[in-house]
């Protein structure tokens, strides 16, 4: 055990760099120099764990998404007896995390499919994979409040959880065009408003 | 006037060719190589009309801005009394779109901006402002819509406009991770219900 701990270490090193770095600068123009840089490691030992770039992007989008549901799930809202609180508090999480750096807080995933989609099929399924596994975990909430409020409607949880999804990501771009975050707070405001309205649920 | 006719061909022909390379493979993986290749013509024209990549990349944002506001300002919607129904002949003509390509409706400002906005701020800039000046174009009618409603919000047009451009940007993200735009067209289906919701307005 001992022994495998460094190997470890390293491994872990060289996920939260290319975390670091593909935010930074996007897929493309990440160089495995780079990585090896940002992570305080030689290219031996990138090697040793990784064949080359694509295969840590793959192991960087698994890494990704288990580092943000797990923060997630264990967040403190999760404890709120109202499913709708519970959607509510969701945002306001996404929002506390705008006070980051712009690479801490945006997506790696989103980062990532923007550029790969079409000339690299297998980041773009990890993408979703991560992106639409992070969508479901707010599905079962959504279909709560759904019953809680008797709601019928022309649209289910899975497109409302995909919705939410997709405000958080267009409010990062917008982030990042002006190069600080307030404007995606008021995107998420917005989105507030909205599961607000859709639930009737007072301010 | 007839002698300067090819060159404008060309450069048009080169801006176009950005604006389809870039959306397909992203900033940093396009070459100017690729650029020729999609236009037609040769490296010697390229340097004729464009400094290098990023000088093209600028006149790219330009392009496209000019290009789709003016298709969003031409459109039957923008004739429509009601300015709630502006604002949603908007989101309707976007979901139309999204019967393209991929790399045809979704947004080179978007793309380029998620990989560059750290590492090269002339395009960030550039990114800002076709995305700020489009976002502009909906303020008047949101002032319309909420003055027409009697809304004293504490939120303005330029916030709800601004929005609206995160939900089209995040909505192109699921497209490009799903590979197909019927994610899209739901996440614009959600932002329609809270427009109307917003401005209480029948279905």
């Amino acid at each position: 055990m001992a022994l495998s701990q460094p190997t470890h270490d390293s491994k872990a090193k060289f996920l939260d760099a290319a975390l670091h770095v593909i935010r930074t600068k996007g897929y493309a123009a990440t160089t495995i120099d780079d990585i090896c840089e940002s992570a305080g490691l030689t290219k031996g030992s990138f090697f040793h764990h990784f064949k080359g770039k694509q295969d840590l992007a793959l192991a960087a989008a698994a890494h990704f998404s288990a580092k943000t549901d797990g923060a997630f799930a264990n967040a403190a809202y999760r404890d709120l007896p109202n499913p709708i609180n519970r959607l509510l508090g969701y945002v306001d999480l996404r929002q506390q995390l705008l006070r980051r750096e712009i690479p801490e807080f945006t997506c790696l995933l989103g980062t990532m499919v923007q550029e790969t989609y079409d000339s690299n099929p297998s980041i773009r399924k990890a993408c979703d994979k991560g992106l639409s596994g992070h969508a479901a975990l707010l599905e079962q909430d959504i279909a709560d409040a759904m019953r809680r409020r008797k709601i019928d409607a022309d649209w289910d949880a899975k497109s409302l959880a995909l919705h939410i999804q997709a405000v958080i990501q267009g409010a990062f771009i917008l982030a990042k065009s002006k190069n600080g975050s307030d404007v995606a707070f008021e995107c998420l405001e917005h989105l507030k408003r909205y599961l607000k309205l859709l639930f009737n649920h007072a301010k």
